[in-house]
């Protein structure tokens, strides 16, 4: 997707929204794709200095809100494109006078045809119920596209650009560890978890917690570090495992400290990082990279890890109960 | 606080927004105070038609964002008004131009002091640690708020200051009732718990699930009614107790297909609400009110069921594990 024509059809999309100036951004998504939004959303905020929040569609769709969007640019992220309640949230935003944006696995959705931009994240078939690799396509559009519209006419930087080559590569490696196998193992009698990062890994602690109650049906508590500091902490015993997303740069930096206090609680904390951290037991390795590009890696690693669970206590992966891949909420 | 000198300092205020007339809201809380911010958001988003967003105060105090937020009306929500993250929040977005407001409970306190508008909740000297009063103080606060800026004049309209005139009553007969004491009784060996509701009865399903953790240790998973039947449903079985807030309105339709659902699953659900749900097994009864004050009354049974679970787990829940009035988070 880094070269050839799905990431052209983005930069076309990024020149359009950089002409555009947009004041402010809201994004939409539910479940995986609204944790892809909240990287889009950090990206937004970080790099481009556009003020940005997530909207609920329900203030929309339930209680018939009509904001007054113009000026801005509302994003829709969405698998399979066919949730009713986010291309309502568009149609409303683009009646109002907003650009709309749908970011979808699938170009000729409701959700694509309803929004004046669209981004193909070219993902290819989604076999995955738990569309695992969807979301990391969604990670990658949302970054060409943020970086793209940084840069002014569409592309990313020519140090960007250079970055984000490494990143497939990066990928591969990453997925060749099998360390989140043996860390299956060791949570097989778990009875739940929490999960835990701040800022960029954010969207990766809760997209794990998804993806472990969804498949191995394991509750697991997603938080952000600095939240977890206040008062949820308390819950955390040696008897919880807690998998804490530590990066290299100021999001991780800040969750050392959330480490070392979980460690005198004797909690039985894991990271996912490149460096060991005082206080954990144990950690997947991840290649060192700026902390903006680490979602995209760092969730493989704990996506094989909702996989091996999963197998490990003897659920079909493929078939999650009660799961399907477009929900219909009004 | 519906008469009297606070609500007369929230309509100055109230007034002030209006005549700055902001594009668009960006709220920023932690923990309860993040809930009640939710709850503002719906307001303004429903009741004045106003783009809102939650914003991550990581992005700008991790990251060094500096977001342009001209034209846009930030609030930071706290108890204590101490927390240094919110602070330097409210201060950037001031410098960036926009309109800063403080909602706390100490007008002295720094988050007052650094916003251009402080808004006091006037609970009194909060003593739980939990900061229960301190929750329904904000929710009053940013209700009076938001339909003083919806009146233009910082005075809620006639109709709308009659209704909330019956609140203090219609509080205190809800909590009159003793239906939280013995569902407490149910849930004393319980190992985890759900929590779900739909626009403006989320914020109660989280709050619910927070107090929940914090005094009881019980993990707890809030879900939008929405997010709930997009995967974590599978996670749901006769073994996990459901809380779910259904109030009379849209949000409240559109969870009794949830509630069904779940019992479906056969999931032990108690509602919250002012009519029994097919489906579910038990009822905690609150006042019939529109669901834009439902969240003021809902979790009152709500917190005294943290409180009495807490007791019968032997627990103190003024006494906390882990849990600070003031969190500092850089």
């Amino acid at each position: 997707m880094l070269e050839g024509e799905p990431a052209k059809a983005i930069a076309e999309v990024a020149a359009k929204v950089a002409e555009h100036r947009p004041k402010h951004v809201v994004f939409v998504g539910r479940g995986t794709s609204d944790h892809a939004a909240l990287y889009g959303a950090y990206l937004t905020e970080i790099r481009l200095g556009i003020p940005v929040g997530l909207a609920s569609p329900s203030a929309i769709t339930l209680y018939g809100a009509r904001p007054d969007l113009a000026g801005a640019l509302v994003v829709g992220v969405s698998q399979s494109g066919g949730s009713p309640d986010l291309t309502e949230v568009l149609k409303v935003a683009r009646e109002s006078g907003a650009l709309t944006l749908a970011v979808t696995n699938n170009p000729a959705s409701t959700l694509a045809t309803t929004a004046e931009l669209s981004v193909d994240v070219a993902a290819g078939h989604e076999r995955a119920v738990a569309a695992t690799k969807t979301y990391t396509a969604e990670l990658l559009a949302l970054l060409l596209l943020v970086e793209g519209i940084r840069n002014g006419d569409g592309t990313p930087a020519a140090e960007e650009r250079e970055a984000l080559a490494k990143l497939p590569e990066l990928a591969e490696r990453t997925l060749g560890e099998h360390g989140a196998d043996e860390l299956a193992q060791r949570y097989r009698f778990a009875s739940r978890l929490v999960t835990t990062g701040r800022g960029y890994a954010y969207p990766t602690a809760r997209e794990t917690a998804l993806k472990l109650m969804e498949t191995s049906y394991l509750p697991a508590l997603a938080f952000s570090g600095a939240d977890l500091l206040h008062g949820p902490l308390a819950m955390t015993d040696p008897d919880v495992p807690v998998v804490a997303v530590v990066g290299s740069g100021p999001g991780g930096s800040s969750m050392a400290d959330v480490v070392t206090r979980l460690g005198e609680r004797r909690a039985d904390v894991v990271t996912i990082g490149a460096h060991d951290i005082a206080g954990a037991s144990g950690r997947l390795a991840v290649p060192e990279v700026d902390e903006r590009y680490a979602p995209l890696l760092d969730i493989l690693p704990l996506q094989k890890l909702a996989l091996s669970l999963a197998l490990a206590r003897g659920e079909d992966p493929d078939a999650p109960r009660g799961l399907k891949k477009v929900t219909a909420t009004l």
